[in-house]
C-alpha cells in the first residue's frame, strides 16, 4: 500500500494560531482512493526544520505533500529551500505568470513586483496551475518518491488536489482497495458499546478494522476493510456492517457516515416536515448548523433567538409571570418557547434551549453546565435537563447535538405512533 | 530554548476524521511560557510508527508530549507500548483505581472491567491525575529528557496541561521571555499590506519578527520578540508594535489578538448600546459567534433567523412586494429586514443578511455566491454586495466577518458624528 507523508509548514501552526484542517480533508480524500496517510508533520518557516522533514518524511512515505509557506511575504521560505533540495535554479514560469496576470484582471486591482515574484518556480518542478489563488502549485520527483507543494490557503490547496493529485496518484502507484462503513450512535458511552460488540469485534478477519470515534456524546463507529478485489471486500464489510447495525439498532442515528444535522435533514425531507428554534443559550447554534447543509430550506424556516428575556416574552409569548417566578432556565420556559416557536414561525417541529452556558452567570440552584431543551410539536413537548461540565463552547456544542437528537427521536416516535 | 515536539496518536487523525484541535491550544499554551513547539507529527495506531515517532521526536526535543491512544478501547495500544519503551511493567494505579471509581459514582453508572483497566499503568511512570476522565496521565524521564502522556479528549488533556505539565516545565527548563503583539486588518490584501510595510519590516532587529496571518479577508499581524530580559523584549516590541499600529491606522480593527466578535462586543459595552440579526442565508451563524463570547448578553439581544420568505414578511415586515418583485436576495430586502429587526428586537443596532450561499440555487441574474448585507441604526442603513467564489462553509464565513466588520464600522462612524 502506497504510504503518504503530509508536511505542513508555518509558524503559525506551531505557536498554535491556526487549526490545520488540511491534513484532515487530504488524509479523507487520500484514504478514499487507498493510499494510506502513515504520518502527518507540521514544521515552523524555519530553513533547516523543513529540510530535515523532507529527509525523514522521504524514508516514510513514498508520496510526500507539503502545504503551506508559499505566500508573497517576505517570511515564506519554502520555495527557494525546495529549488535547492532538488537541485534546480529559479525561473518565471509562463504558465504561473499568465495565471497571476489573469487572477488580477479578474479582481480588477494593480499588480505588484511581490505578486509577479509568486510566477517564478524552480525550473526542475512541473506547475500546477492553482486556478484558485495566485501561488502555483509544484510537482518534484526523486528517487521514485512524488513531492507536491501547495499553497496552505485551504481552498486553494483543496483544487490542486483535486485537479492533479488526487487524479494522477492511481497511475504511479499501485493502490489496494479500501472501503469504509461508518454509522452514529447516540446516547451509550464508549465502553458500553465495546461490550456490547465485544464478540462481534473478535470475529473480525484482520483485514477488517473497527474503530471507535467519540464526540460529544455520541460515538461513531466505523468499519475498513483492505484488500486487492473491490467487490469482495465490499461484500466482507456490507456484511458485518449489517451484523454490527443490528447489534447497536437501539443506539443507531444513522448508517451512513454524515452528521447528525445532515439525519434529521433527511428525516424531515422525508416526511415533507418543517422545523424552527427558538434559542437562548445556544445563541443561534441550532439554527446555524441546520442551515450549514445545502438545501435545508426544505425544510427549515427559521428560528428566533431570544437571547434577552423581553425577546422571549415579545416573539414567543413566554408569560412574564414564568421568567419572574421560576426564570428563564427552566422547564416552563422552554416549553413555552417551542410553543411560541411553533406559532410564530408557522413550522411542524420546533426545539429550544435555555440555560447557563458559561463560565460565569451561575448560581446555587442553576449552576454553570444547567441547560433546558424542550422539542415538540404544536400537540406536544419533551424537556430534558442536562447538567454540563465543560467549557463555554463544548457546553454549547453538546447541548446542539443532545437537543437534535431529542428532536430527532420526538420526530421518529410521533411519526410511528402515526402510522400505527 | 527548550523544544517541544508533540505527538498525536491515533488512525482516525490519519483518514482525516478528526480535526486536531488539541495541538494548536497545546502549541498556544506552550508558547506563552517561552516553551518552542518545533514539530507536530500525527502517527496512527501502529506500534512500530509509534515506537518510531518517540525515537525521533526524542532526538528533536527535551519535551515530548503524546496525545491520544489511552482509551478503553480494543483499538489502543499505546499504554502497552509506553510501559515497554521506557522499560517498565504494568502495574494497578491505586490512585487511578480510585478516580475511575470516585467518576463512575458521581455518574451513577456500574464499572465494568473495561473501565478498570483504566487504572492499569506501567510502573516507571508518574501518574497525572485526570480530573475529567478515566484515562490518567502519564510522566516518564529518560537520558535528560520529559515524556507526558495524555489522553486525546481535549478537555481531559487540557485539565493534565492546566494541573500538572504547563506549572511544571519552567522548573525543568531554563525558559527564555516570549511576547506577542497581534493586531487585526480588515479590508486589505496581505501582499498591499506587506508592501504598506516593507520598511517596517525590514528594519526589525533580528530577534523580533514578523507574522502575516490571513483568514476571511482580513489579515492578523503578530509581531515576536524572544530574549532573556522581560522587561526589555516587551519593551522593545511595544514600541515597534506602536509604529505598526500608525501604519496600518486606516485597515486596523483592534490592536488586540481577539477576533472581530470581541472587538464589536467591546465597542458595544463600551457605547451602552445592543444589537440583534436578522440571518436570512447565514442562518443563524452571526448571533452565534456572537453569543460564543462570554458576557454577551450584556448587548446582544437575540436575533430572528428568516430562512423562509413567510418568516421575513410575518416577523421582520418585509413587504410581500419587496419579495415578489425584486426577491429576497436584494438591496431593498436587507434593508427592510434591519428596520424589522430594529423594530421587533428592540435593539440599537441590526445587522442583516440575504444570499446565496450554494453550491445549488443560482441563476444567472443572482449567481451563487451573491450576497447582500446591510447594517443600521433606526435612522440609517449601509448596505453592500459581495459575491463570493468559495465553497457553503467558507462563503458563509465570509459573510459572517465581512457583515460584522461593516456593523463595527458603521456603529464607529455613527458615534464618531455624535460625538462631533
Amino acid at each position: 500500500m502506497a504510504a503518504a507523508s503530509i508536511i505542513t509548514i508555518g509558524d503559525e501552526l506551531l505557536i498554535g494560531q491556526t487549526i490545520d484542517t488540511n491534513s484532515a480533508w487530504m488524509a479523507q480524500e487520500l484514504n478514499k482512493i487507498g493510499v494510506w496517510v502513515k504520518r502527518r508533520v507540521a514544521v515552523g518557516d524555519v530553513w533547516d526544520e523543513i529540510w530535515n522533514a523532507l529527509d525523514e518524511e522521504s524514508k516514510h512515505s513514498e508520496i510526500v505533500l507539503i502545504t503551506g509557506g508559499l505566500g508573497p511575504t517576505a517570511d515564506d521560505i519554502t520555495k527557494p529551500l525546495l529549488c535547492e533540495y532538488f537541485g534546480g535554479k529559479m525561473i518565471v514560469s509562463e504558465a504561473a505568470l499568465q495565471n497571476v496576470k489573469d487572477i488580477f484582471t479578474k479582481l480588477n486591482r494593480p499588480i505588484i513586483e511581490r505578486n509577479l515574484k509568486q510566477a517564478e518556480v524552480p525550473d526542475v518542478c512541473t506547475v500546477l496551475n492553482n486556478k484558485r489563488g495566485t501561488a502555483p502549485g509544484m510537482e518534484f520527483r526523486k528517487d521514485g518518491k512524488l513531492y507536491v507543494s501547495m499553497p496552505g490557503v485551504p481552498h486553494e490547496m483543496k483544487g490542486i488536489m483535486l485537479d492533479y493529485v488526487l487524479p494522477k496518484l492511481p497511475s504511479l502507484f499501485n493502490l489496494p482497495v479500501v472501503y469504509h462503513q461508518t454509522l452514529l450512535t447516540a446516547g451509550v458511552g464508549e465502553s458500553f458499546l465495546a461490550d456490547m460488540i465485544k464478540d462481534f469485534e473478535e470475529a473480525l478477519p484482520a483485514y477488517i478494522k473497527l474503530a471507535y470515534l467519540p464526540n460529544y456524546g455520541m460515538v461513531r463507529l466505523r468499519l475498513t476493510g483492505r484488500g486487492d478485489n473491490k467487490a469482495a471486500v465490499e461484500q466482507e464489510v456490507n456484511e458485518r456492517f449489517a451484523e454490527l447495525k443490528l447489534l447497536v439498532k437501539e443506539f443507531m442515528v444513522t448508517d451512513t457516515d454524515e452528521p447528525m444535522e445532515m439525519a434529521i435533514g433527511k428525516i424531515l425531507r422525508g416526511l415533507n416536515k418543517t422545523m424552527g428554534t427558538a434559542e437562548s443559550c445556544t445563541g443561534g447554534a441550532i439554527a446555524s448548523l441546520i442551515t450549514s447543509i445545502a438545501g435545508s430550506s426544505d425544510y427549515f424556516k427559521g428560528s428566533i433567538v431570544s437571547y434577552a428575556n423581553e425577546v422571549k416574552e415579545n416573539l414567543l409569548s413566554v408569560q412574564h409571570e414564568t421568567l419572574a417566578t421560576v426564570g428563564a432556565v427552566s422547564e416552563e420556559t422552554v416549553t413555552q418557547m417551542v410553543k411560541g416557536a411553533i406559532t410564530q414561525l408557522k413550522v411542524d417541529y420546533a426545539v429550544a434551549t435555555s440555560g447557563i452556558l458559561g463560565p460565569g452567570g451561575g448560581t446555587a440552584e442553576k449552576p454553570v453546565g444547567m441547560v433546558w431543551v424542550a422539542v415538540g410539536n404544536k400537540n406536544k413537548t419533551v424537556t430534558q435537563k442536562f447538567q454540563w461540565r465543560f467549557d463555554r463552547a463544548r457546553n454549547t456544542d453538546l447541548t446542539v447535538q443532545n437537543a437534535l437528537n431529542m428532536l430527532r427521536k420526538f420526530i421518529l416516535s410521533e411519526h410511528d405512533q402515526q402510522v400505527k
